[in-house]
C-alpha cells in the first residue's frame, strides 16, 4: 500500500467522519463482509452516498463501479490515518459519578485507548483505585503526565472548576482535551478541546422532536 | 412580545445553535449583563459574529448597531422556542455505570429536565432506587411511559442490545431518544435519535491533535 500522507488535502469535514467510517468498516470486516457499495454503506451509516464517494476519493482510487469498496483496504488506510495501533495514554480529571463510569468502562472495546491515571482535588479519594486506575492529587498532574506519558486528558469536573483545571492541563504539556463541562474555556491556539455537552444535546433533541418531527438530526 | 411562530423559517443549522445561545445568555443575565454586542458574544461562545447576526435575524429586529442585543429579550425568545418552562419527563434505559452517573446528576442545573424512571433487564437491580429514581423491568416500559408521561428516553445500553431496546422504545410511543450506543439503529421516520459516541469523539480529538494542531474543532 502507498503510504498515506498525513494532512495532505484531507478536508476537515472528511477528517471528522474518518473515525465513524473506520468503526463501521471494522464491524463489516468482522462480519465477513469484504466489499461494500457506497449506497449500501450510506444506508448503514446514514451519510449520503455522494458524501462517502467524495470523502473516499481523497484516499485514492478506492471504489470501482459495480464492485464497491474494498473493506480491508479501507480499514488499512483509515487505521494508518487514525494511528489506532499506537496506544493513547489518557488521564481523567474529576473522579465523580461520570468520571468513575468512564474509568470503569475504560474504552474496553478500543484496546489502544487507555485511561492510565486519574486526578482529583478531594483528599478523601486520592490514593483510591477505580478499575485499577489510581486517583492522584491534581497538584501532581504535571509530574504524572510526564511519568505515565499521558497525551490526552478527559475532564469531568464541575463547570466552575473547569478553567482552573484547564490551566493546569495546559501547564502539564497535554494538548488534547475532551471536556464534559459545557462552558467554553480560554485556551491557547495549540490546545485542542472537544466539548461534550449532554444537556444541550438533550435540549436540542427534544426541541427537534417537538418541532421538526421526521427530519434528519445527524451531526456527523 | 410578538409570539414567535414555531417552525417559521428557522434554518436547521440555526435551530441547532439555539440551546447553546440560550445557555450563554442565561449566564450573562445572571452576571447582570443585559446587553451584548455580536462580536463580544462571538468571542464568548466561539461562533463567528456573522453567523450570530444571521441567526438572530430570524427572530426579528433584535440587534441595533452600537447598542448590541438585549439579553433578557433574547432569553425570552429562546425560552419560548425551547419550551424550557415545561417539564420534560425522561426515562433512562440501562442502569449501568454511565446510566447511574446520569441518574445521580439528573440534569440538576436544568430544573425542567427530569429523569423520572429507569429501566433495566437485570432482575438483580429491578426495584432498586438510584437518587430516588426507581429501576423498573424493561418489559414494563410501555406501561410506565404512559403512567409517568415520559416523552424522551436516554439509552445507556450495550451496543448489542441497542436495536432490541430501540424497538421497545418505538412500541412505547416515545419519539425522542438520546443514544449512547454508537451503532446506528433502524428507526421509522418519526423517531428522533441523537447519538453520543464518546469513543469517536475521543478518536477524532486525538486525530486532530496529532494532525491539525491549532485548528478550530467546534462542531456546534
Amino acid at each position: 500500500m502507498e503510504p498515506i500522507k498525513k494532512n495532505k488535502a484531507i478536508p476537515k469535514a472528511t477528517a471528522k467522519r474518518i473515525p465513524l467510517y473506520f468503526r463501521y468498516l471494522k464491524t463489516l470486516d468482522q462480519s465477513g463482509i469484504k466489499r461494500i457499495k457506497s449506497n449500501e454503506f450510506s444506508q448503514m451509516i446514514q451519510i449520503p452516498s455522494a458524501t462517502i464517494r467524495r470523502d473516499f476519493s481523497h484516499f485514492g482510487e478506492l471504489g470501482r463501479s459495480g464492485y464497491g469498496y474494498d473493506v480491508p483496504y479501507l480499514i488499512e488506510v483509515f487505521s494508518e490515518i487514525l494511528n489506532t495501533d499506537i496506544e493513547k495514554r489518557i488521564g481523567l480529571i474529576g473522579v465523580g459519578n461520570l468520571g468513575r463510569a468512564l474509568m470503569k468502562n475504560n474504552f474496553r472495546r478500543n484496546s489502544n485507548l487507555n485511561i492510565v491515571a486519574s486526578f482529583d482535588a478531594n483528599s478523601m479519594i486520592i490514593g483510591e483505585k477505580v478499575n485499577d486506575i489510581e486517583v492522584y492529587d491534581i497538584e501532581k498532574l504535571k509530574e504524572i503526565v510526564r511519568k505515565e506519558g499521558i497525551t490526552t486528558v478527559i475532564m469531568t469536573v464541575p463547570s466552575d472548576k473547569a478553567q482552573r483545571v484547564m490551566d493546569q492541563v495546559i501547564d502539564s504539556g497535554v494538548t488534547a482535551v475532551l471536556n464534559f463541562a459545557p462552558k467554553r474555556l480560554k485556551v491557547p491556539h495549540h490546545i485542542q478541546v472537544q466539548y461534550i455537552d449532554l444537556t444541550t444535546e438533550l435540549q436540542t433533541l427534544i426541541y427537534y422532536d417537538e418541532n421538526y418531527n421526521g427530519t434528519d438530526l445527524s451531526v456527523l
